[in-house]
């Protein structure tokens, strides 16, 4: 079994995603080949494909013009992009797409030295001093991107040119860091998660054994990046080598005990642990794992799934400590987090894992992209304040309206790679049983396993009921289903071909399982509890104590500026007050429900500080969901609205 | 007449005052003083008086051993220091400290070159680089303080050397900057202010004309630092020239609409500048001041007179933007926005000027002390979150304890000269009129103006009754008398002799006036209404929406964990729900009223979030004065609490 399990055999169809992909496929991907390419007025430069052809040129006749421009993990943005690339042509057919891939490809094989390591970085700018600056030099995580796309551009186009390659610098690194012994492990976690993707895809144990290898030896030795420094001292952006939290090397991986640091290095570090433990079995890895990933969802995590509370280091920072307005919550942090919950969930057949990528999918990731693909938030703020937000020093990081594209580009191709990869997500086969995990409509083809197809039909996430169509190919169906079933659905209707399902009482861990022998086309339906939610923080949660979010489904609601008169922050729920579902509109926002929320607006003086009571008069407030904020212009928005 | 109008008039002598006029006197200035000589274990060193030990041998031998240490601006600690030592002198005798004093003038005078130019940074280290950093160096900013000190020095011991010394100086200046004509201003404001002063204490002309001159050309080429930056190419610690903001020189002065940048040289540049305005009676420069100090009071100031909302900069940010936990909040900003205000009082007879100055100092200022006056906050926030205050990245300025002392000492020195003079802001004597701005206790000598002594009695703030006993000297005091009647006194009672005073109707710009001439010990009364007050902040304040504060007299409230079940953010004021006085606890906090508020205490689940409503108890919240909390160990401290 390759490492996609899905990809080939799901076809996204239903409205919600339909759009997304589609989106991913007629814009993101084209948007941002062109960025990588420099072909966007107006937008920062990448120069990416022009690092690659510089490092080809320079191998070839032993200079190059011209100097290599952009962040030192540069790279990986070509390789994110062909990643979300390759996902998308294995669902669609695009000769011009595929050939433009190949012809990247061929000039990444052209960057490539002869004792297979490739970066070009280090080969335009920096040539003697390969694998001397692992704390900040970024040369095994732009390794570990480009493995992934290696790894998904074979499984899903079949043609292998990239993985070779990528196996020449897998091999490369074996060599250094196995055979040779070189100390260290990298300053920023992604390697270790693509290790293990390459030894699925290639069956190689040294792939595996290297994934390990890193694991193992983090934060042993925690003066590893001091010791680096002082030997080598030099620098690329004059990071602290000091700060032991940041890059998660303070202990050995199996003694973390708290998320710390930057937010996006904790998870993919924290993926590779997890997918290293499902597949030694190694105990105390997991158990790791276990607390790692309590700590951020018990502690650490906003109500939208994004986690990072720090513009400060991009970084976790205390228990409980969740500011809305200067929130981090970056978009690739979440991604991340979704990446953790979905081999926990291979780890542990719990539901929780799945509630938590979904919570982070439908509400901080998809807020990443402007409705129409071409804008991207990097942070992901749980409250924006027109004048402050975005302007004052300590909201830089937190701008109210999405730019076009970043110096530091991650975040972008990082989500078309995940939403043109939601198959792996939304299934798994796992064993003898088909799990469905996210509500995404489609249909998916399951004939080598169980006989047969299943087409799921949904209008999710602004309806609870679920369709699954059983339609066996040649005999029957035997199956193995276990839907996953919300924690936030409090009444959950499972139906058998319009009958009652005896299992539904049968709620294990977060899923409700049947078995079944179809002979016929079968219909199981689940009806969710769409009631609106509201939802209270823990109180030590500084920020929102006397507040309420709203919740409907897998989204989080929000209140902005434009449905509320311009002023958002004068609102309040009414505590036990009703709060009525919109009908479906298909204009607004890409479609969407509002909800209408019985409430108040108070009245204040406009002094900056009064004696009076201000007067608070009812009102309904117009809340649309989290994911669509800032679609319209420069706007308030509060996510968590005080109650009384 | 001096520039000190009262300080020799007004003996101290109430509960409240008299306690920290001798917590001063005892504690504060021997500390500090033995702090500048690195005398304190334990604490950060100082080597304020070795630098100007080295600067004088170096004058005297040309060369010196050893290397300054410090701040830029250390020298300034020593001058704030002589001056609070001043103005102790002018009341207290004491033979020993005045010696010392006389000491360290002498060393001053020694390390003075023979042009007059005194500042040890620059004639220990950079001998050859004077006045050619005006953005980072301090040297017109340490200029300042030492020509205040020098004025404190000799109107309070008539002992002129330092003042002699400090016109040596402050004619250097003038030559530099008037007769040689070197363009530029100071990065950090203060010498304007100072060289009013200067001005008022010499009679000499060309010390007001050098004031106005730095007011005048600030701001007016405002790329000054940049070319300074580009010319001489050298720079102290870094700083950005190009943020025109952070030293208020985007604009000339006079331009100025908001108050932007470092907090503390903003309030010190308002300062200079509503003196001047004083001075020469320039309208555009008052009314650019009341501007700026409009804009500070009405949207960017903090409940407890505190100002600078951001770390970044220890800066002001944005209207409106007031976090509690985060605030910067210095404690040398608060006593800036006094200077600032004391100015404005004078430029303009208005209470509001008076109510600032009050809450800034009953709040904020003395929050920056210890009770017993060893330890000190340089930032004031308005939450204190154990586990994250003082430790997540966001919040490492935030301490919730006070440190010892600061490598950047400019607050302790700075509360002592301000609590050691508070007679020449308690009251003026401005043309025909004595006015009581602030109500501390103890004996006024005005038999020169008005034929008598006042005598005013209180325990304020913990009491609103206060009492003023006239005593004509020889013949009848004939006194315009003007009581600053604070504006959240909303029912205030006023008797002459125990008869009600027609006059109390006639509360005019804040102030009661009477006008009497007594030929018999006479007795004003005054009561104010001490009723508790819930405060409401401005609705486009985000951080406090849905929340309230306390006052009581000028004092605001907070609760702190340690008498709140350790547990003070799952508290809630009722909406109309009473609050109590307590007795006055003379052995508690050094003597405080608390206030019992009704309120809830809410339990909600122990998960991160949760559907479940959490339940609410009634229960009493116990609060105590904000400027005592911190004082009781690591404890969890909130001013605005939600309100239900």
């Amino acid at each position: 079994m390759g490492d996609l399990k899905l990809i080939g055999k799901f076809a996204v169809a239903d409205g919600f995603w339909g759009r997304y992909v589609r989106l991913v496929r007629e814009v993101v991907l084209p948007y941002q080949e062109n960025a990588l390419n420099d072909r966007i007025e107006g937008a920062e430069k990448s120069h990416c494909i022009e690092n690659f052809r510089m490092a080809a040129e320079k191998l070839r006749t032993g200079k190059c013009e011209g100097e290599f421009y952009g962040m030192v993990f540069q790279d990986s943005d070509v390789a994110k992009w062909l990643e979300g690339a390759a996902y998308s042509l294995a669902r669609h057919e695009d000769a011009g797409l595929k050939r433009r891939c190949d012809e990247i490809i061929e000039l990444i094989g052209r960057a490539q030295h002869g004792d297979g390591y490739l970066n070009t970085y280090f080969t335009v700018k920096e040539p003697d001093r390969r694998w001397t600056n692992l704390h900040e030099a970024h040369e095994l995580y732009c390794a570990g991107h480009m493995i992934e796309a290696a790894v998904a551009y074979a499984e899903c186009t079949g043609e292998t040119k990239l993985l070779e390659i990528m196996c020449r610098m897998a091999d490369h690194i074996y060599r250094h860091f196995i055979e040779e012994g070189a100390e260290g492990y990298p300053g920023h976690p992604e390697i270790e998660l693509a290790l293990m993707r390459l030894y699925r895809a290639t069956g190689q144990d040294k792939y595996r054994e290297l994934a390990l290898h890193f694991i193992d030896v983090r934060g042993v030795n925690s003066d590893y990046f001091i010791q680096e420094k002082q030997r080598n001292n030099w620098s690329v952006w004059g990071g602290h080598p000091t700060d032991k939290e940041y890059a998660q090397n303070a202990e050995p991986v199996r003694m973390q005990r708290k998320a710390v640091g930057h937010a996006v290095r904790a998870v993919y570090l924290y993926t590779g642990m997890a997918d290293a433990a499902l597949e030694t079995g190694d105990e105390s890895l997991a158990e790791a794992c276990r607390t790692l990933w309590n700590n951020i969802t018990q502690c650490r995590m906003y109500v939208t799934g994004a986690i990072g509370s720090a513009y400060e280091g991009e970084a976790f920072t205390k228990d409980y400590h969740l500011p809305n307005d200067t929130a981090y919550a970056e978009t690739c942090a979440a991604i991340g987090l979704i990446f953790f919950s979905n081999k926990m969930l291979y780890l542990e057949r719990n539901g929780r894992y799945a509630d938590v990528m979904e919570r982070a999918l439908y509400n901080c990731v998809l807020a990443g992209m402007q409705l129409d693909g071409t804008r991207f938030f990097y942070v992901n703020p749980l409250e924006a304040l027109p004048g402050i937000s975005g302007e004052a020093q300590t909201h830089r990081h937190a701008l109210p309206v999405r730019p076009k594209w970043f110096a530091c580009a991650c975040c972008p191709p990082n989500v078309a790679r995940l939403l043109s990869s939601l198959s792996e997500y939304a299934w798994h086969i796992d064993k003898d049983t088909l799990y469905s995990n996210l509500f995404v409509g489609g249909t998916l083809d399951v004939s080598e396993e169980f006989g047969g197809t299943v087409t799921l039909e949904t209008a999710y996430p602004y309806d609870g009921r679920i369709t699954y169509r059983f339609t066996p190919k040649e005999k029957a169906m035997d199956v193995r289903f276990a839907i996953r079933v919300p924690a936030w659905s409090r009444d959950t209707k499972i139906c058998v071909n319009g009958a009652p399902a005896q299992q539904e009482m049968e709620v294990r861990n977060g899923y409700a399982c049947l078995h079944g022998t179809f002979f016929e086309p079968t219909e199981v339906t689940v009806e969710l509890d769409m009631s609106v939610r509201k939802v209270y923080a823990n109180g030590r949660v500084a920020a929102n104590t006397g507040k309420a979010a709203v919740e409907r489904g897998p989204l989080v609601y929000c209140a902005e500026g434009t449905d509320n008169n311009d002023d958002v922050l004068s609102l309040y729920y009414k505590r036990g007050g009703s709060i009525a579902v919109g009908e479906y509109l298909p204009d607004k926002l890409c479609g969407i429900r509002e909800l209408y929320a019985e409430g108040y607006r108070e009245k204040g003086s406009s002094d900056l500080y009064s004696y009076e009571t201000p007067a608070a008069e009812p009102c309904r407030i117009t809340l649309i969901p989290y994911y669509t904020w800032g679609n319209r212009g420069l706007n308030q928005m509060r996510v968590w609205i005080p109650e009384k």
